[in-house]
């Protein structure tokens, strides 16, 4: 078990981000956690495991249980349990059960203690690091949650072999996004250059590939943990597009696919406003392209209204003017108010 | 609209507290706040004001509407208001509304504003300061919530008028809980002395014994702010017995006279155990006897296994053990566990 970074966060908090080689390795450290730790799985993680710890609980996959009663799941087994204060939530899975179980853990008795270990490579990469929690509401995402940065975060590689090429790829859509917001090119680069590689999911490529992309996002959070400066939020590039794209289709449209279309819609904003050169935006489009992403096509006409709706309920909202991350350049995202003919330009 | 202290809390929060002479001043106040504010009252606060603000909620009062169902109405409520992450909550009204209110806007996109208006004794002088959110859940107190302090605290007494006299003294429990725990005496004196006008709810002394009752907490809270160090836990003297009995008996019990009997009951079990003199034990009994409190019954063999089961869901239990808080002397508790034969001898 190696230490890849020790992030200072929110209020003093720190995250240690550890790497882990094998799925033998990672449950001998389960087994060597707290006896009263509680497991939170989905039905997709807990199959990666030969077995169990015994105080789990294995919740339904997917975004639409991201809700409410799936907390009310965990708590209620959680006192159940008898778990004190100082007691150890586990969450396992992809970035729903531990956004989930981060957000459960800040709650019981005001915060018990917290590790997550992502299973999939968009939380390897991108939701479990930082302290944000929450669950879907009212058609929003994320729209109710707390800063609740976890104590570790465990990332094994190995458990990201049994992942679809859909949802391998939905980690690929953030590894792009950081890519782009890199002050250098190291992760562009490793990106064009081990396409292949990648795309076979090597497992040292995998590995060097989430280390330099958590860079970038550790890169951006720290400089800004609580979200109050503007920085981090870039972090969202192509959220605000794509959040809106997956509300408005229900969520069959998955997070990363999502981003990875909302990216490229930046891109043209950014084009059409003329904050992005028409290079830089045609390149970074291809390179979204190049790992397969479905980014060429537009919403209906008759969706605009429902879309725009969507992109209102969005969390960037300040004195009520929604906020769009367009690409000034590599590693340069600024935050621009979009007037509604330039959107539907670009996702018309 | 005085100041009357600026504490600082949990991670960097100062929690302004005011003082407002009359409702007018504090329909003033209100009007003052930002259009978008969002007021949540319940209905014996609403019923204080001769008008409520645009944008309000008014839920029913109560312990047994502290729970997840009134969170859910306060966030789609504010949802649909349109509400933004720099958007305020405003809380208006005893207890049950301020945690609740500073709970759902603690969630509301991970952090919104949030201002509390406490108009019961009880939450003006315990409640409302500190940064303790909350809702009961799965027949425990406050099990569920978060730590968020308020930036600001508006406390009126002329807003204490029109409660009931065992709603009055209920917040009396608190108060003389406040006495015991003070380094020094002057609010033991004071209650002794004024016990006449404060029962009469003379303003000035109200406001006089409301102050010193707060600089009590603030000495605590301000050096614990996170509940780490065992020093702020002290301000639950009374209260590990106080809610089993009020878990108990279904919330029949209010929350100060649940206190107002736990401290009478801790106080025994201090003179029992050797903690506490007989003699401090017997005159802090008479103080808080000479507020009105039924402190003297008991409870029935027969409930003493739930009641036990209620002891066992405290929060402040560690690593397995529920700790009490006895007295040792004015102004200095510990944190000492209690065998089963000594609980039963007290509280039989």
């Amino acid at each position: 078990m190696d230490k890849l970074f020790s992030v200072p966060l929110k209020g003093g908090c720190i995250t240690d981000v550890f790497a882990l080689s094998s799925i033998d390795e990672l449950m001998t450290a389960f087994a060597a956690l707290p006896q009263d730790s509680f497991f939170v799985f989905d039905e997709n993680s807990a199959n990666v495991f030969p077995s169990l710890p015994e105080r789990n609980l294995v919740l339904p996959p997917g975004e639409v249980e991201k809700n409410w009663a799936s907390i009310d799941k965990i708590l209620s087994r959680a006192l159940s349990l008898g778990m004190a204060r100082d007691s150890l939530f586990v969450g396992v899975g992809g970035g729903v059960i531990l956004d989930m179980t981060a957000f459960a853990s800040s709650l019981y008795m005001r915060g018990a203690r917290c590790i997550l270990v992502p299973t999939t490579l968009l939380s390897a990469v991108d939701a479990t690091l930082g302290g944000k929690t929450g669950i879907d509401y009212g058609g929003a995402k994320n729209i109710v949650g707390t800063f609740y940065p976890a104590e570790s975060i465990l990332i094994c590689p190995e458990t990201l072999k049994t992942l679809s090429d859909r949802e391998f790829r939905c980690g690929l859509g953030e590894v792009v996004k950081h890519a782009f917001l890199s002050a250098d090119t190291r992760l562009y680069d490793f990106l064009m250059s081990n396409k292949d590689a990648i795309l076979r999911r090597d497992n040292e490529t995998v590995s060097e590939m989430i280390r330099l992309s958590l860079e970038v996002k550790i890169h951006y959070i720290t400089r800004d943990p609580e979200e109050k400066k503007g920085i981090r939020s870039c972090l969202n590039l192509g959220h605000t597009f794509g959040h809106a794209l997956e509300a408005m289709r229900g969520y069959s449209v998955s997070h990363g696919e999502g981003v990875a279309w909302g990216m490229a819609r930046a891109f043209e904003a950014g084009a059409r406003t003329g904050i992005t050169s028409f290079e830089y935006a045609e390149s970074s489009i291809d390179l979204i392209r190049a790992f397969g992403f479905d980014i060429d096509s537009k919403i209906e006409s008759s969706e605009f209204p429902a879309f725009m709706a969507a992109i209102a309920k969005d969390k960037k909202k300040k004195g009520g003017e929604v906020k769009f991350i367009l690409m000034d350049g590599q590693g340069s995202p600024v935050l621009k108010a979009l007037d509604e003919n330039t959107i539907k330009s670009v996702v018309l």
